[in-house]
């Protein structure tokens, strides 16, 4: 059986870029354009070209790519031809093989907004894409705000199409620019155009999720019948977002009845890097990924109850409805309160301990690490800190070495120049193997500036363990996360370290005290007695 | 035309746990049920009585709701009666007037995960519901995988609905529990399995958000005949999340069909808290609220395209679905054009300023604003700090007293007996109109406990500030949020702060830094400066 051709066109470049914060560089649209190369995308919608100087720089330098270049601008206005608009003419000088053109729909818009008659509108729609045909561009035709033009005025929403397809339009494109449409409402809508005569070869769609229905109600105008879906990669775009590529892509190649039905130009192989393309974009725009996002989160194939954990470990379809190595991502299956007796003896395996079934310490560790959760403590994401707290339920923890005691200072005053400055200064007193050390650090980094108390403590602390010092020297900390919780009936303070070391090993730890100072203290003392674990460890193999 | 009633069943404490990371305390679930009740929703599933301590200590004293509150567990298991699983008995005996069990409806679950004849797994829930009704309770059967399990054995998946509904379960919900069934699909079956005889208004249907669809797929069913939707607060949930109620409360009462179709517990009024529910949540769990985030995003209404902004200001509903306040939330039109001028007038008035507009202040004040926020400081939940910048932009602001310095000291060491203990204390020193004061607290409460060296300081702070010492007596510090944020390229410390006083007002201050005791203490400062300046504006009153 074959399967029809269903286009995807990313507009991540342009209407991605209406996001609350986001604003590309032609440096970063230029990424942007590999990672959208690398997952398949049929259209790579770049920018306006002379609405911003942005988007004129990358249009002047565009990449050459495997997708098609497409300028965006709006049709020509009223009281000038089109070859005369000089709007127009800046989106054509950008010179891409294929131009989409925004124009009204809804008859109030064009009343309201544009302050123009109904015919006039028509016949701007009608020359702009004519003139497009005749400079021998591919021209699209976005109907903006479609679907709520459709429902006050069918008749004259469905003209506005018209004059597109006969001046020789390769797409119309369905906007549901305000987002409110239900996918039911697109679907029957679609349906009707369908049945007005508008091929569903020459239909694209592009929704919104204001109601969270952008990703359905795509699907819904793809069942209707439309063959381009418009949307942006982790669903950037003006308000709540545009339609999200990246959860459409995985379920139109891996789901059915897209799968049997629709092909798209994205390969297995390239959606096996969707998770990673992803994460790159948060990267590029300093954001920190979403962790339930669907298919590529770091929570979307986690599976923290026990009931589920335990039968993942019998058979991963019981609960995952996709293999995560098909989009890149992997399984977690995190330690809490929650867990059974199962999901613990894969995390204990995953910190290379292993323990039988039925063993009694399995019911210890996980009284400990339900006790301690009560008190504020979280295993979820502090992996290193539970593979502690179970050797040590286990005899299997080395004391490494003991604090007796520390004392950190934090003082605000004024300088010589009566500038008000702060410093802080820590002490910690240890016992290796019965000899004393004493160390003292402040917390000034190499440019003077005070990074505070935590930041004193941590360098105090690490600054002179003896027989140890070669094996911590190369972790440091890169995360450093706090949180007010309740532990029992007080409010406590909750802190999450992440530490990585030379060889690219990255561990989180946890501490919990009504005292933060003491609660970083934890948190720092476990990444250093994880680390000498790990470093331990490698020196046994060694030998 | 009367309405059919549609029921909300919330999960946010039970299915909504299951999110990574998330753990709420006893207290944490009681602010959530009083927010679940003013949202109005018809039952909250409370937890899993007998799973882990906290779930039990909930139910022990659970809180009385206007809700139905429910207890959550499982079919009995093979091989013993309904009234000797202790499992099951644990549930009941939270003594909660509803409760929901889950049990296996598809066939291969059963053999695989549960290992027991499909026959036996019928009369497990045959059993279970029968012995909760016997006991006058209303039961609910979550069938787990009943999606896929149709899809495998549709006679199978029916006779386990049966077996529930004929033993008197008030509910049978459909659990999309992988969350890979597509809206359409849902729809399908669900209309399959009410012409198979099941009655609609006794179906519920729950979702997963795994393919964006969770809100898309609880509307297909309700759409084919159920009349109870699960979902939870902000969408928690394992993996991807459940579907988010949050986003399917508004849907449901301002959209149609479902406007003029049913009755939901929601009232208007009750819909304008919704953005408020939402950040509160997101407060408890020390989270960003989600900007995209469907109605209550902070860029949910967030114009940035020129071309919406300029038709916005024309007539709101050119680029708005429904209208922000309904949701409780606001428009928000970038700062730079003249209606971000009018917001700001708007925010001063309501912190008593009045400034006429185009006053150069304006500017100044926005300009002060952006560059403090660029820094790490956020002004948009520290009304009281944004008053105080405010006023010092417009000379308006009294010297109350002046800080000195200070310095907070935190030890930690053994104690007589040898245990561990720790202690801060905090020495501050202010210059009170050219009289110097030196104060001193340390950090233990009533009980003997260190609070840390934030309370030491806050303690020593408000300790003897001579005149004013009478107007600050009343105030206390209510909530401590710190966040690890971005200060233009280091990581900084925000501290925000919630003080209350006797009358009931409650503000909140922000402090930034990246020495964590110097943010708090900002903030601290804020906090008794606002307390100063509403007090003596009291006592100009009373003059």
């Amino acid at each position: 059986m074959t399967r029809e051709k269903l286009y995807i066109y990313d507009t991540t470049l342009r209407d991605g870029q209406q996001t609350q914060g986001v604003q590309f560089s032609a440096h970063e649209k230029h990424q942007i354009c590999a990672m959208l190369d690398r997952l398949g995308v049929d259209y790579i919608e770049g920018g306006w070209p002379g609405a911003n100087p942005t988007d004129s720089a990358f249009f002047a330098e565009a990449p050459r790519t495997r997708a098609t270049m497409t300028a965006f601008g709006m049709t020509k206005r009223s009281g000038r031809s089109a070859a005369n608009d000089d709007v127009l003419a800046a989106v054509i000088n950008a010179n891409t093989p294929s131009v989409c053109l925004v124009g009204k729909t809804h008859d109030f818009h064009v009343t309201t907004a544009l302050g123009v008659s109904l015919e006039e509108n028509v016949e701007n729609i009608r020359a702009s894409v004519a003139h497009l045909v005749s400079l021998g561009r591919e021209a699209l035709f976005d109907a903006e705000h479609f679907f709520d033009g459709y429902r006050a005025n069918p008749g004259y929403a469905l003209d506005c199409l018209w004059a597109a397809l006969e001046a020789g339009a390769r797409w119309i494109v369905l906007c549901d620019t305000n987002g409110g449409t239900l996918p039911v409402e697109i679907g029957r809508i679609v349906t009707e155009v369908i049945a007005a005569g508008i091929p569903g070869d020459h239909l694209g769609i592009h929704t919104h999720n204001d109601t969270a229905n952008a990703v359905a109600g795509s699907l819904a105008a793809v069942d209707a019948g439309v063959r381009q879906i418009q949307g942006t990669l982790n669903g950037l775009g003006e308000r709540c977002g545009n339609a999200n590529l990246i959860t459409l892509i995985p379920t139109l190649l891996l789901k059915e009845p897209y799968r049997s039905r629709y092909e798209i130009g994205t390969t297995e192989a390239a959606l096996a890097g969707l998770t990673a393309i992803s994460r790159q974009l948060d990267d590029i725009l300093n954001r920190v990924p979403v962790k339930q996002a669907p298919y590529v989160g770091a929570s979307a194939f986690a599976h923290k109850a026990g009931l589920h954990a335990s039968a993942i470990l019998k058979d991963p379809s019981t609960y995952e409805h996709v293999d995560p190595g098909l989009v890149g991502n992997a399984r977690v299956i995190p330690m809490s309160n929650q867990a059974g007796q199962s999901n613990l003896r894969q995390r204990l395996a995953e910190a290379g301990l292993s323990v039988a079934a039925g063993d009694p310490a399995l019911a210890r560790i996980l009284e400990e690490v339900k006790a301690r959760e009560d008190r504020g403590y979280t295993y979820d994401s502090a992996q290193a800190s539970f593979e502690l707290l179970a050797r040590e339920v286990l005899g299997q923890m080395p004391d490494f070495f003991e604090v007796e005691r520390y004392r950190v200072t934090v003082e605000r005053r004024k300088d010589a120049k009566g500038r008000m400055v702060s410093l802080s200064e820590a002490v910690v007193v240890v016992d290796l193997a019965g000899e004393k050390r004493l160390s003292v650090s402040e917390s000034l980094d190499e440019t003077g500036s005070d990074r505070g108390p935590v930041n004193a403590l941590s360098t105090a602390l690490a600054k002179d363990l003896g027989q140890y010092q070669d094996a911590i020297a190369d972790m440091h900390l890169v995360d450093f996360k706090v949180r007010i919780t309740q532990g029992g009936t007080e409010a406590v303070t909750r802190v999450i370290i992440d530490s990585e070391d030379g060889a690219g090993r990255r561990w989180s730890t946890v501490g919990v005290s009504p005292n933060i100072v003491d609660a970083s203290f934890q948190a720092l003392l476990d990444a250093i007695n994880w680390k000498l674990l790990r470093e331990t460890r490698v020196a046994e193999v060694a030998e």
